[in-house]
C-alpha cells in the first residue's frame, strides 16, 4: 500500500485542547499518528502515549496519507498549509481542515487544494474537545464526497457522528457558522444572567438546575420554529412578540438597575420592537427571522 | 369551610395564552374556575369546559379563596388589582401573581398587598404555555411559605414542578429574569443563526437536527460553568476566549457579508474582546461574568 493510501497513519497540525483531543481519540484507536504545533512543547503528553514529534509541519504532512488541520482559524491553516514545502508535501495527500472560519475562507482554501494537487475537505466540530473520542462528539464535513469515503476509517477513529453535508467545500463552514451563532449568543446569555442572579444573591449553583430546564425546553421549540422560518408562519398564539419584548424590558430594566450592562439583550429587544412597529405585534418573535433577511 | 379556605375553586384574571393554559388545567383538574379578562370573548372555550366568566375582576375574586393573576408584566397586574372594588374584593384572600416583571416591581406588589390585607404570592412559570398541566410545566414561587402551603393543593393542579424558592417575595421574579435572560438571548441568536443559514442555502428544516444537538450539550456546560462562577475560576484549558472571540468574529463577518445585522453577537464579541484586553486571555469566555459583575 502506497503511503498515500495508508488508513493506519494520520497526521494532526495544531495542538491546542481540540487538536490535542484528535491525536489523544487516533492514539487511542491505535492510529500511527504524528503530530505538530507551531509553539513546540505541546506534544509531551501524546509523545508519552506513543505520538511521533515531527520537527516541522511538512514532515508531519510526508508522514501519512491523511492530514487532519485544527488551528485557530484560517489565517493560522493558511499560515500553515500555503508555506510552499508544507504545499509540496501535501501533493497528492489529503487534508481535513477541522478549524472553524467562514465558508468564504472554506471556499478559497478548497481552491488553493484544487491548484496545488491536494485533495481538500472541510469539516467542523460541534461539540467540545472533552467529547471527542466519546459517541457524543458531532462532525461535519463538507467537500469530494469520493475523498470523504476514502477517508472514513480515519475519521471514525475519532468516535461520534459524521455527516457529509455535501460537495460544496464551505457548506460544513456555513453550518457551523449558523451552530456556533446559536452557541455562542446562548453562552452571551448564561454569563449575563448569572450576572444578574449573583447582584441579585442567587449562586450559579442555585440557578444551574433551573437553567439546565431551560436548555430542556429547547429541543421541541427548535424544530417547531425551523418550520415557521422555512414556511413564513410565525404564530404568535402561545406568545406574542409583545410578551416577549415586554419580559426582555423587565431583564434589561433589572439588569442595569444592578449596573451591569445590557447591550447584548438591548439589541434584541431592539429586533423585537422594529418586529411589532412593521405591523406583526401578532406574531411570535421568530419573526425577527425574517426582519434580519436581506429581501 | 369558609370561602377563605375553601380549596375547591380558584379564579384566574388574565386570559392570554398563558392564563388559558392555567384556566384550563384548573379545569381538567376538577376545580370550580371563575375567569375573566379585560377585553372579553377569550373566555368561550373555557366556559364551553364548565368555567364561569366573571363580569369584572373583583366579581372573580370574590368567587374564590384563591385567584391567579396571570397578565403581561405588573403594569398590567397593578391595573387590574389596585382597582378600590377588586382591592376590596381580595382583603382576607390570597393572590398568586404569575405575570412576569422584576423582582422590585415584585416587592413593591408584595407591600401593597402587606398594606391591604391581601395575602400575596409571587411566581414564575418556565415552561411553555402548552406545558400546563402537564409534567414538564415548571413553576417558581416566593413568598411566605404558610401561604404557599396552604393553596399548594389547588397550585398542583397545575401540573409539573413547584418550587418555593424563599420568603423574600422578590426571589421567583430575580430567578424568571435571570432564567428568561437565558432564554431570549438564546432564542435572538436561533432566529440571526435561521437567517444566516437561510442567506447560505441551509433550510430550518436542514438546521434544526444539529441545532437541537446544540441544546443536547447546554446541560453540562451550565453546571460546569455556574460552578466555575461561584468560584470565580473561568479556566479556558478546554476552550479559551481567544478562540471563542475568533469564532464570534467569523459569524459576525459571515453575517454582515450577507447584509445581515450582528448587532446581539456584536455586542457579546465585544465583552470577549474587553476581557482579552484585561489580561485575561487564557480563560474561558465565561469570564465575562465577572466583567459584568459591578466591583
Ligand atoms: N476547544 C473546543 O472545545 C472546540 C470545539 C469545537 C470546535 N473547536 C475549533 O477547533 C479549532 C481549534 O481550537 P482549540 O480549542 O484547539 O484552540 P484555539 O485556541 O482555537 O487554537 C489553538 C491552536 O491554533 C494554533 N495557531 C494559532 N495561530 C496560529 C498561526 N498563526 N499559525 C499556526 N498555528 C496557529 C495554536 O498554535 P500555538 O500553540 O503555536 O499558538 C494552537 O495549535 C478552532 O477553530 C475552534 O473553533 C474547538
Ligand atoms: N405564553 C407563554 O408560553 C408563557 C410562558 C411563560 C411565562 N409567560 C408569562 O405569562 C404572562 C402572560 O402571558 P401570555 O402568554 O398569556 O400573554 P401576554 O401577551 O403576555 O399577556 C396577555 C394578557 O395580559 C392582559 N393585559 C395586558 N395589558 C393589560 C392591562 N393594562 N390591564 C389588564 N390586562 C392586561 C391581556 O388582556 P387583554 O386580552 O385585554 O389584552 C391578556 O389577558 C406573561 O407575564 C408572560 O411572560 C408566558
Amino acid at each position: 500500500m502506497s503511503s498515500y493510501d495508508d488508513q493506519s497513519a494520520v497526521s494532526v497540525l495544531g495542538l491546542g485542547p481540540m487538536g490535542r483531543a484528535l491525536a489523544a481519540a487516533f492514539l487511542d484507536s491505535g492510529l500511527r499518528t504524528t503530530v505538530w504545533n507551531r509553539t513546540p512543547g505541546r506534544a509531551e503528553e501524546l509523545t508519552a502515549r506513543g505520538a511521533t514529534t515531527a520537527p516541522t509541519a511538512a514532515e508531519a504532512a510526508r508522514a501519512s496519507a491523511l492530514t487532519v488541520v485544527c488551528v485557530v482559524n484560517y489565517d493560522a491553516s493558511d499560515a500553515i498549509l500555503r508555506e510552499e514545502e508544507v504545499t509540496d508535501a501535501l501533493k497528492g495527500r489529503t487534508v481535513v481542515n477541522l478549524s472553524a472560519d467562514t465558508p468564504g475562507r472554506a471556499r478559497d482554501t478548497g481552491a488553493w487544494a484544487d491548484q496545488h494537487g491536494v485533495g481538500y475537505l472541510d469539516g467542523a466540530i460541534m461539540t467540545p474537545a472533552t467529547t471527542i473520542g466519546t459517541p457524543d462528539a458531532v462532525f461535519l464535513h463538507s467537500g469530494p464526497r469520493e475523498l470523504y469515503e476514502r477517508h472514513r476509517p480515519v475519521l471514525d477513529a475519532l468516535g461520534g457522528t459524521h455527516t457529509h453535508l455535501g460537495e460544496d467545500i464551505g457548506r460544513a463552514a456555513a453550518y457551523d457558522i449558523a451552530l456556533l451563532d446559536i452557541f455562542w449568543t446562548a453562552m452571551a446569555g448564561y454569563a449575563h444572567a448569572l450576572a444578574v442572579a449573583r447582584a441579585e444573591g442567587i449562586t450559579g449553583r442555585e440557578l444551574a438546575p433551573f437553567a439546565q430546564g431551560i436548555a430542556a425546553i429547547l429541543p421541541p421549540l427548535i424544530e417547531q420554529f425551523a418550520a415557521d422560518a422555512d414556511d413564513g408562519t410565525y404564530s404568535g398564539d402561545l406568545n406574542p412578540i409583545t410578551s416577549a419584548a415586554s419580559s426582555m424590558a423587565h431583564i434589561v430594566h433589572a439588569s442595569e438597575a444592578h449596573g451591569i450592562d445590557a447591550s447584548v439583550l438591548r439589541a434584541a429587544e431592539g429586533q423585537a420592537r422594529r418586529v411589532i412597529a412593521l405591523g406583526h405585534a401578532t406574531d411570535g418573535f421568530m419573526r425577527v427571522t425574517d426582519l434580519l433577511t436581506r429581501h
